[in-house]
């Protein structure tokens, strides 16, 4: 079949719109209608060709939500009809990573994925007879994408489809790097170096996890405004003090926070959050992701008094059976998706997205494959409509 | 009065066996009569100079065990004839960071004793009027030596006084990392960079824990004689391998350890106690100490992949309220400290015993003052006397 896609070419190009070919799903995969897709910077990134896994010709995206519109032979956890959300990490309950409950890094999977195949290794998605390649397992910058059964959450038909695509990465990573990997407790100082999406999902987990203080670290104060609707009681801009950021949180807290997250990809930053940790017991989570071959240091000093130094991926949410009560709550009204949808457009207006990204000026754009099924006036966010 | 002390003038010279002079106890003071010390790296990593925090010239010493000979005024917790075991870390009730619960490092008189005076910003210690600095508020290289009140712990009489020097550094440190920083689990696979006295009771408290693999690497293979004996099932000696050592045990093991401990002091092997762990949940842990101005580094991706990087000072052990049960622990035999001590020797040959451990001879040294009242045949490890 033919599906509209964003074709990235090479690095540092603009997305090319186009219809390519997509084979249908082989055995225990699933074919994806993808309603609405939004921009992350892990896309931005690859895109920039610093990614040390980041491979083309592909059709990025992996942030996105849509319905099921077949299954190959084997499937039988969804059925066409279901909403789903792919997953950039599957939960194959097979695997052994998986099986030891320690962790939601599945690798069943991992290695096709990380070189843009299937499971088999081949593609799906071909150009005028030219391979092209998966992204993430999960390419939802294309209409009709095809996905492992196992890299689909199917989640509830009451989630407006115009606006889950953010539970695809954004909020979950956020909010699953304060409750799964830091486990912030009631009362608790936090820090969040980064407020974009992530950032604000960290700021929002905070909330919801009781912290009493939560310092929101960015360069761009236009951020400032929605990351204090969000919850921030704090915002700093770096650019505002002489010293190194770190010591500027140290100040205003006394000593350190009990938890720092970095959510830029910024070793530097990794670094000032792990150090503007309380000695003794403070703890800093790395979400962000560094360019190829980019490295953290700290003296080791700051590690026997007390800090540790942690990371994750997806905020350790197992996709599968943990990410649909997250929708969930979502909808029971724990809390809202909208702050993060800044900017609504059509697929065709995807590289918009990513300059309106580049420029900080949205912290997520929804693109709508379907303008008419699921671009409403009552969106959340700016309506760009193609000129 | 007059205490036979070692003194160590200046980086990189023996120490000096003199009398010095020695005040009294002042409030919240205490005078102890060190029985036996033994000589850590830490103690060999001042001397040489590369130790930030070292000053010149001191009284070195932390790892020891004596009587309470006087107190000053307002001690209340012992009295004299009690044993006692000096605290380099010690517990103050009423510190903030020991309120915390969360950690045992105790910040009350941290600054003076990184300067080397008493919390009052003197020295008890002075050498024909010329001051001579504490070390580590505990100088047990001098027969007496004063020190604060809430840095002397308690401890049951039984203990023989001829071999508890060990308890005040070395297994508390190694055991408790296990314990308190690790928290290692039965079943668990374990690795321990460094095979001197903490890398062996690294061992020892994961063979109490119900680790069922622990590897132990070290660049010196006459320590796996005796690292076999405490519990560890394999001995990895990096020489004998080409790649580097991390790859080594992630090759052993099918992916990586879950809890890795570095007890040497070198940032290489920092590094690679974090990247031997398992993807998804292993767990780091520096012990060691490294020179002043080094750093520890790695690709971010270690961490975002779910391992983590943590490190413990003195086993995480609040010395006050957990020594004497450790030591309790000791006496009801739940584990024996012989095989630490390999070597006991007078006072006078402490430069001897400096040169043990440099060349790798020694695990400890033990050190007697009245080699008559402690140095009996029974003893473990070799007896050493003045020529």
């Amino acid at each position: 079949m033919k599906t509209r896609a964003a074709i990235a070419w090479e690095p540092n190009m603009p997305l090319e719109i186009d219809l390519v070919d997509l084979e249908g799903p082989r055995e225990g995969e699933v074919l994806v209608r993808i309603v609405t897709t939004s921009l992350c910077h892990t896309d931005m990134f690859t895109l920039s060709g610093r990614d040390p896994e980041g491979r083309f010709p592909a059709i990025l995206g992996h942030e996105g939500v849509g319905v099921v519109e077949d299954i190959g032979t084997g499937v039988t956890s969804v059925r066409p009809g279901d909403h789903v959300i792919p997953l950039y990490i599957p939960e194959d309950p097979n695997c052994p990573m998986i099986r030891s409950g320690k962790t939601n890094l599945c690798s069943t999977i991992r290695e096709t994925q990380a070189q843009g195949l299937m499971p088999d290794g081949t593609s799906r998605f071909s150009y005028k007879g030219r391979q092209i390649l998966h992204y993430m397992g999960t390419s939802t910058f294309s209409e009709y994408t095809v996905l492992p059964e196992i890299a689909v959450a199917r989640i509830s038909r009451d989630a407006p489809l115009a606006k889950a695509s953010v539970m695809g990465c954004a909020v979950p990573t956020g909010m699953g790097a304060v409750r799964n990997a830091a486990k912030v407790e009631a009362g608790a100082t936090v820090s969040v170096f980064g407020l974009g999406a992530i950032g604000m999902a960290v700021i929002q987990g905070a909330v919801m996890a009781g912290a009493a203080r939560i310092i929101g670290i960015d360069t761009n104060p236009a951020k400032f405004l929605l990351a204090k609707r969000l919850g921030a009681t704090d915002l700093v801009d770096p650019g505002d003090h002489a010293g190194p950021i770190q010591d500027v949180i140290i100040g205003m807290t006394g000593g350190g926070v009990d938890y720092a997250f970095e959510a830029i990809g910024r070793v530097d930053m990794m670094r000032a959050a792990l150090e503007c940790c309380h000695k003794g017991w403070g703890e800093c989570t790395v979400i962000g992701v560094a360019g190829a071959g980019e490295e953290i240091a700290t003296r080791p000093f700051q590690l026997v008094t007390g800090r540790v130094w942690r990371g994750t991926a997806f905020g350790g949410v197992k996709g599968r059976s943990e990410l649909p009560g997250m929708v969930d709550e979502w909808l029971s009204g724990k809390f809202s998706v909208d702050p993060y949808i800044t900017h609504n457009m059509t697929h065709g207006q995807i590289n918009r997205a990513f300059d309106l990204l580049r420029r900080g000026e949205a912290i997520r754009s929804v693109m709508h494959y379907r303008p008419g099924e699921t671009m409403t006036n009552d969106l959340p966010g700016e309506i760009l409509m193609e000129a």
